[in-house]
């Protein structure tokens, strides 16, 4: 069992700490919620818990259906062990439905169908206000080649797949959602970072009602209700599970 | 010859008039401009004419080089004829160098040169602020098929191709610029709007001196002193040439 060493990085919503094992790295969700590139935070009781238990089941299940990603463990109702991987400083967004940035961008109402699943990326900048990427853009910047493109896009599509099928049995639509990818040492691309309702938009199947951040960025109510919503539909239990 | 019968449509720079001819558009340039989707605004003398005479004889150099567009003929200094077409609601901008939303968006410096000229898409749309398009919002917007996205972006390299030469020969860098497309009746797309330095970066290729319209989003000086420079370099005469 590796033992937690130094913080190497303390992000919006996560902890990532170094461990005595090569490679591997100790990530501690945090109370925290923040929106609009960081225009709005909070601290909301629960949240470190029920990101990292969706979170955790989340990546499980993609593991099962083939889909490589840095979770290793969950050691506590917070924190879980990762892969080390250098992120790729891309946004990889796949939506389902018009939602968010899209509707103020196309001027498609929010809740229109797409015909198709959509990919867009965006750069991972807060600099620059993580501004939406053509792939021309991604590759003068050198942020991934022609080929990483396409795969990125291959295994969010995956993951879409595999997702919208896993909460469309519970009764749960997955409207979009936020990937980040990471390579490994050895030069692989490997989904990371987090899958959870800070980084997917879920709405109830039979009312529509929100269960993801923009509960939070919109004020709509309890975040901690709708994302332990969530977390019961996984089958996810409320205590420590390690 | 066709005569000018009533006013169709006026825009922030020209206004466009029914003519008695069937298919054709009596075009005259305005000497307004507007700049930051309308946020910025002025009346500057001459630059009606400037816009006309540029326009076309780059239409005309277009042609020439086998590059299908809707311009017919110069009636005045400051009014043409056209084909009507119906606009495809698409900015396609080609850029050379990295200048204005560009550097703002990936965080490049002006003046950096791009490897290879890089098309982009913008909704032309003032009340959602004219926003970067990725081709599957073209897509699902239904504003082009996947031939026409292509053969619009085949179009626009071939336009860079014939004015970057035209205009390096005439000590003009052509560091980027917009295209509108139409359809014509007959469901051909034929290259329209303007071109001029309202609708292109120009910098003097010794002193990189900017000769277009970032002199008035700027305020770097006389506008209709930089647009004489490239009415001049383009062997135009300042007199009505009817």
């Amino acid at each position: 069992m590796p033992t937690k060493q130094q913080l190497l990085y303390e992000g919006k919503a996560k902890k990532i700490y170094a461990t005595d094992a090569p490679g591997v790295l100790w990530v501690e969700y945090k109370d925290s919620a923040t929106a609009f590139n960081g225009g709005k935070k909070a601290t909301i009781a629960g949240k470190g818990r029920l990101n990292n238990e969706i979170s955790s089941l989340l990546f499980l299940k993609l593991r099962e259906a083939g889909i490589a990603n840095h979770f290793l463990e969950k050691l506590s109702p917070t924190e879980q062990l990762v892969q080390q991987v250098t992120i790729i400083p891309l946004e990889v967004v796949v939506r389902n439905v018009v939602a968010g940035s899209l509707a103020k961008r196309i001027g498609l109402a929010e809740g229109t169908p797409l015909e198709a699943p959509l990919v867009e990326f965006y750069y991972k900048n807060d600099d620059l206000g993580d501004p939406l990427l053509v792939e021309d853009h991604i590759a003068i910047l050198k942020l991934a080649s022609r080929e990483e493109i396409d795969q990125l896009k291959r295994e969010a599509l995956k993951v879409n797949d595999v997702l919208g099928a896993h909460f469309v049995e519970r009764k749960v639509r997955l409207i979009d959602f936020k990937l980040e990818f990471g390579r490994t040492a050895d030069g692989a691309i490997v989904l990371a970072d987090e899958i959870s309702p800070d980084t997917c938009r879920l709405w109830d199947a039979d009312t529509n009602e929100k269960l993801d951040k923009d509960v939070f960025r919109r004020d709509l109510g309890s975040l901690t209700e709708a994302y332990e919503v969530i977390l019961q539909r996984l089958g996810g239990k409320s205590a420590c599970t390690r």
